[in-house]
């Protein structure tokens, strides 16, 4: 009997949109490492499973991405079936690549199951297509989570010439903002901040470059920065959530 | 009764890569309007469903995207649950954005279920990361359908910034190749086509910037382009399908 792991995306947290490749390896699991952003109604779908938790939120114990790696193949050698959950999609943001380099090297038996990015998923629910006839035919994703890796993606990218996608970005969407405009994207560009995609309790902040800073609000749910003309759209086209009127940067809940 | 249109994503072929709540929508469907690309296994998941076929392929009848708008209207009027299927994500390059507004604009109550977009599963299934530490910390998802929408958004990005994944692009490689070798990317960047991912007879062509436009092979399977050096990670990184010597210009086939 040998052991096997699938890198499986979870997609945005809606048990529904999990692919049913993800739910087959699920059910037949016998030790789930999920990641901080994994809803415990996805977890239920591995009832045989053992859990364990590799997430790095604050005020919970995390281990680092070589511990992971010792895990996923010591339980694959132990000739268990191994899911690795990942939020979205594992090759998106998700050092996913760095743990089927790992499990590559130690011999281990693998698969990659895709999952639908936060970084799709998120504007569609939220009635933001990523392109659009007229206003984008080109998408970028880029992590926001320190300036040293978005400055110079940012800094490569023709002002308005595509919509921008920033994952991790919420904390620092200030700084974007004022680098975006400072490289020449027009302030008036529009700006959503879509949280929680696809999780109950989901809203959306709609604005523009100019306000995207002094958006506030009081939540846990992880966000994604969308910019771009499309964003406007927002306004046109269904959401799977209730929207704030464009401009607004006061509070809001749902 | 009233109807409903739901715009679903397909994902990128593979049933197994459909989402439960696509699988859901399909069952109870009583019409399903698909893509070219949408697979026959994939139909045979809405048995209920009268099925019609509004594609753009050559050789066989099509529709313009209105008429498509107007078979949409018209079944919900009459109380229909419909399908819209469409190949990967609604939202990425497939007109979803246009189809939600005539629906709006009718009155007609939709929803859009995101799916897996081939820009993404492509590249994931092939063994490459459009994200790696310390090779890309971003992507980008063109349209190299025509120079006109895809010259101005590759002069918009800085040369080797981020990974480039181009949809149909495989007829216009070469124009794209020499387009961004012209803005000062290097000749020897990797490159990647991959066919017909997760469909079966899926192949990968790897290369580089150079070679991209000599790359030869006689396929019907679509195609996706990856540029940047996250493709030299498949190598490395277990694929869902056989590859091709780095370099390699000549035919092959599974």
């Amino acid at each position: 009997m040998t052991g096997f792991v699938s890198l499986v995306g979870a997609g945005p947290g809606d048990p529904e949109l999990l692919t049913l490749r993800a739910l087959r390896r699920l059910r037949d699991a016998d030790l789930v490492l999920n990641d901080a952003l994994v809803q415990e109604d996805l977890l239920q779908l591995a009832p045989k499973a053992q859990r364990f938790y590799v997430g790095k939120r604050a005020g919970r114990h995390s281990i680092d991405q070589e511990g992971i790696h010792r895990l996923l193949v010591r339980a694959a050698k132990r000739g268990q079936k191994v899911v690795r959950l990942k939020c979205g999609d594992p090759f998106v943001l998700g050092r996913g690549g760095e743990e089927a380099l790992a499990l590559e090297a130690a011999g281990v038996a693998y698969e990659v199951v895709p999952g639908i990015s936060s970084a799709l998923a998120a504007p569609a629910l939220a009635g933001i297509p990523v392109t659009h006839r007229g206003l984008a035919s080109a998408f970028a994703v880029v992590s926001g989570h320190a300036e040293s890796s978005y400055a110079p993606i940012l800094d490569g990218i023709a002002p308005g010439s595509l919509t921008l996608v920033v994952l991790m970005g919420v904390r620092t969407r200030g700084a974007i903002a004022a680098h975006l405009i400072g490289r020449g994207w027009a302030a008036h560009t529009p700006a959503a901040i879509i949280h929680g995609a696809s999780h109950p309790g989901s809203f959306t902040w709609i604005g523009d470059l100019a306000t995207l800073g002094e958006a506030s609000f009081e939540t846990d749910l992880p966000g994604i920065l969308v910019i771009g003309e499309v964003v406007k759209l927002s306004s046109q086209i269904r959401s799977e959530q209730q929207s704030a009127a464009p401009g607004a940067a006061e509070r809001f809940f749902l």
